[in-house]
């Protein structure tokens, strides 16, 4: 992945997205031909006209070669590559912001479908870091900022090899680890998830790996009213991330019941 | 749909969950004959052949063209057609169980991979009932049925001409409409989501329709902490349904403030 210095982004949102966030290089934004621009699309050759970046009209054809897709929404750009963040950047970034730390591992989520909905979740709910897996990973695609609708290039990103030392790490700078269970006695609905947080979802086969589980603070289980089927990933994250968001925005005592 | 009298489902959890579910006519069930089973396949095979189903062995190739995918993981059924309920016969259930009827409507939901994941996700909550519209919305298709990792065979779907009309019968009947739209005053967490209940979703691009809106009898919005994106529906789905569970299962008083 990191010898990769050229992508191709595509879809009106991660277009749009990556020139508002302004991480990735933009070097040209290509778009069909026999299109005039109207709505998003407009919008988006507005803006990188406005940052004097090169536009480019070419056929529809071509437009689906050079982005390998027909998903393509009729715009695409050649951008750097997706800007990955240390974990160490993450850190010392939250150091600095009280004691709202706010994250997400994710244990070999290896579906770009999930992981782009993830991204996607963990912007609305103000993630501040997002840390992956290096191997058994989906990584950061182009199709990854398309199905998060261009959260992508908004949230932090670090890629770890070793996720267990990452949670490490994390302890010793007063994060607590949840993991998330299906096993688990604990339900999420009376979990404590308030302060300084990582939350650990695991792959969509086999949930958080042992080791990684066992060096979680706490696991919690989403309750379920009948068990003939469990959620999928990127659900099971949705209301893990939602219930602490939920703790965190709407209720004032930090300790205590949480219900 | 309705002429449609066989349908072929793919998948290990779509066949094993109706083999268990007893819904459809399962007429028979093919697995790839170099594929000595084992696992969960073996499960599926064993199931139906303790409930007599013929059970044939066919090559890779010839599985693949009878399922239409790649993605049949070795195991294909030719079944009949989804056993849609009608929306009387959903209410005419419920009545039977006091207080807790709860239901999701979802008003032209497109993609099928969001209807299989808030399919899914309905099972794990336990709501009672799903109601579709005919038009404009993706209906129960086995592709459905493999998103949804067999949910789709529990779960009891009605699809209706006209949703505004199936909200004025359900309210009729004592339910609460609450529909969900980004720009509601109400916060999702401050509302009361108890007793009898039906959820309305709205579709991937434009949300509730504008009538639809109006005949619910309240509206929340899912808070963000940053508005740069939004949540897609399957995730809003999973937000709105979960707090709704975490409320009926968790609260004990049914009136006042649920946080």
């Amino acid at each position: 992945m990191d010898k990769v210095k050229t992508e191709v982004l595509y879809g009106i949102h991660p277009v749009f997205e990556a020139l508002s966030a302004g991480r990735r290089e933009i070097r040209q934004i290509f778009h069909v031909k026999d299109n005039s621009p109207h709505g998003r699309l407009k919008d988006v050759v507005l803006l990188a006209e406005k940052l004097n970046i090169p536009v480019k009209k070419i056929m529809q054809k071509e437009l689906e070669t050079f982005t390998g897709t027909k998903q393509h929404q009729n715009i695409g750009a050649s951008v750097s590559r997706y800007p990955l963040v240390d974990l160490e950047g993450i850190i010392r970034k939250e150091n600095k912001k009280s004691e709202d730390g706010f994250l997400l591992l994710l244990d070999n989520i290896i579906d770009p479908h999930n992981l782009g909905a993830l991204v996607r979740t963990a912007l609305c709910v103000g993630i501040n870091g997002i840390i992956i897996t290096k191997d058994r990973s989906a990584a950061p695609t182009p199709a990854v900022s398309k199905v998060s609708a261009g959260a992508l290039e908004h949230v932090y990103m670090a890629c770890v090899t070793n996720m267990v030392q990452a949670i490490k790490m994390l302890k010793k700078e007063g994060y607590w680890i949840a993991g998330t269970d299906i096993k688990a006695k604990t339900s999420l609905f009376s979990s404590s998830l308030t302060g300084p947080l990582a939350i650990a979802i695991g792959g969509e086969e086999k949930g958080l790996r042992p080791l990684v589980k066992k060096n979680c603070d706490f696991l919690v289980s989403i309750p379920q009213s009948v068990m003939i089927n469990s959620l999928n990933a990127s659900a099971s994250g949705a209301v893990v991330m939602y219930e602490a968001f939920r703790q965190r925005q709407f209720i004032i005592t930090k300790k205590g019941s949480n219900l």
